[in-house]
């Protein structure tokens, strides 16, 4: 049974909308390197010219998905009339993707009225089939790859060395855990990519933006690591004063993997329709921490992470839990340096 | 500016998705009559085979949608077996379409988890451009194409021989009244028919299922004509009682339009891509109107009128507005015998 996490809906002072400027501002620095990626790899002849179809899976509710779907609609038109296609030139039809739980009602209400696409919502998880074989020619999902399907059931069992006890996360836990996590993401990027790549029409495209972390580096010494330690922690404090109990935090997880390139590069090798085209980290000085202080960047995880604790915890505890999350980032901010953490990744069909 | 009148949403007492029975009906009784189209016209072979991509415009929050677009998906395959392409047999793409403001997220929610189609929601009025060209095999439409895009203006007019006193609707008025609704109507079908002919596929197929009265029949003699009737009088009622006030009323009116056989085959006519493969009533002995009840009558217009009301008049009064008809229509019984009020069409691309 997969699980649902869909990022906080409507437009509140919580809500995915007003707090993912991270995210956005990710899509922009990327925004090159998709052009360049469309400009020099993306063989339009090769299409039946009507109509062109894109997707982003894991999209949201907005704002982010209608800038990236945008931006790659101009550069695919850009690339027709670079061929000289000016009369083939396509329509374009955009598939906004997330959870049958997103909220699809404020993704539409907020649509661009001067969109040159045609929009559809298409519910369901993406670890799993969601279009017709051969019919989507580009595919885009920028951070949401790095949540897994479900929380590895090891984690849950007691007599189990994977138990995770007084944490939240694999970050600073045993070996076992970790290798549950991960052992659940290569499973749930199998299916991922194996779905896509039967989707995928012949000379299409999918680019892939993920929170990674570079070859080596222990999650412990990142900033993803640091924060779910901090979430972590702000769970035990609450234990320790009796608003929760331990055993609520023991055998809470969070379903987030944060991968590296050795892993997702043996992840698409073992898939055998897909290849490489390009997988880079984003340049870090483009420093997409270094702007957010502890209050935004508790807001900013707020609206990811509040459905997760939402299923689980009393909805009572979330604010003081983001509030006490604030406050552990401020106090611990050199933590919080930059590191290279998102992952572009380019693939096509061999 | 186009106006927009979702039906109910949610799962409630007052909710389309439980006040739809009338509608499910009147698919099952038509549910032949779209096997026969199929079975008879529409030509598979023609199409290049993978997907087959069907779309109901006006699709509401379901249930009735996902029987509607299974009889379809099922009727297909008997096609493509009956014409022994069983190694063609194409996977399906549903496009469940409606207003922006149409509650998508119940629609997604209640998706049927056996079903053997990939699922879209395009949000987006069906009086407009809403798919690529060329891109639909199959598209259906029930008890929809009844609503106008907009209330004709020359009805807000004080000045205007359209300006509609004391009713909600062209039943019982002056003929100014009817043509001004006529003409909405003809230009809403117009705009209606020509996007459909540039979305669908050479060899596709178009089925609607629109409320409709047999030529020369006046509405005022007709259940439809009584129920806007009795609601106006209600409304009336309201007003002498001080709850609202008649100026509310006056320039209050209901944006649908009840078409009949040579109305719409006029303007199937104007349209010079799409011709009448089949026009005719859906059997009158099926009673459709024979098996509800004053109180059950009611709920189900609320579910499809309370929105259009809720958007005009203080949500206070809606209550009062419908158990004031509830009781007027046990009292006038007679008067909704059921006549031929549904007429099913089969158009098809020249």
């Amino acid at each position: 049974m997969q699980q649902s996490f869909p990022m906080n809906g409507g437009d509140g002072p919580h809500s995915y909308l007003n707090n993912s400027h991270f995210q956005r501002q990710a899509i922009n620095v990327s925004r090159t390197m998709i052009e360049e990626a469309i400009a020099k790899k993306l063989d339009v002849k090769c299409f039946s010219s009507n109509p062109f179809r894109l997707a982003d899976l894991g999209c949201s509710v907005g704002p982010n998905t209608f800038i990236a779907m945008q931006h790659i609609v101009e550069a695919v038109e850009r690339k027709y009339l670079a061929q000289g296609l000016k009369s083939e030139m396509p329509e374009f039809q955009v598939f906004f993707n997330d959870h049958v739980a997103n909220d699809f009602n404020t993704l539409f209400a907020s649509l661009p009225t001067e969109r040159r696409y045609f929009a559809c919502g298409v519910p369901g998880s993406f670890h799993g089939r969601l279009f017709p074989e051969s019919s989507i020619h580009f595919m885009f999902s920028s951070h949401a790859l790095h949540w897994l399907s479900k929380v590895p059931e090891e984690l849950l069992d007691k007599n189990s060395p994977a138990w995770n006890r007084g944490r939240i996360h694999y970050t600073s836990g045993p070996e076992k855990v970790s290798h549950a996590y991960a052992a659940q993401f290569e499973h749930d990027m199998e299916i991922f990519l194996s779905a896509r790549a039967k989707e995928l029409v012949v000379g299409g495209m999918i680019v892939l933006l993920i929170p990674a972390l570079p070859n080596g580096i222990p999650i412990s010494q990142s900033p993803f690591g640091a924060m779910f330690d901090l979430l972590g922690a702000s769970l035990m404090d609450m234990a320790k004063e009796g608003l929760i109990s331990e055993a609520e935090v023991d055998s809470f997880n969070l379903p987030i993997h944060i991968a590296s390139p050795e892993q997702m590069t043996e992840l698409v090798e073992r898939n055998e329709c897909l290849i490489i085209e390009r997988m880079e980290f984003v340049d870090p000085r483009s420093n997409l921490f270094g702007l957010i202080n502890g209050k935004e960047c508790a807001m900013f995880l707020r609206a990811s992470l509040e459905g997760v604790f939402a299923q689980y915890f009393e909805s009572g505890i979330i604010d003081q839990l983001f509030d006490r999350l604030s406050k552990k980032i401020m106090e611990s901010s050199h933590q919080l340096e930059p590191v290279g953490t998102l992952l572009f990744v380019v693939l096509r069909l061999k």
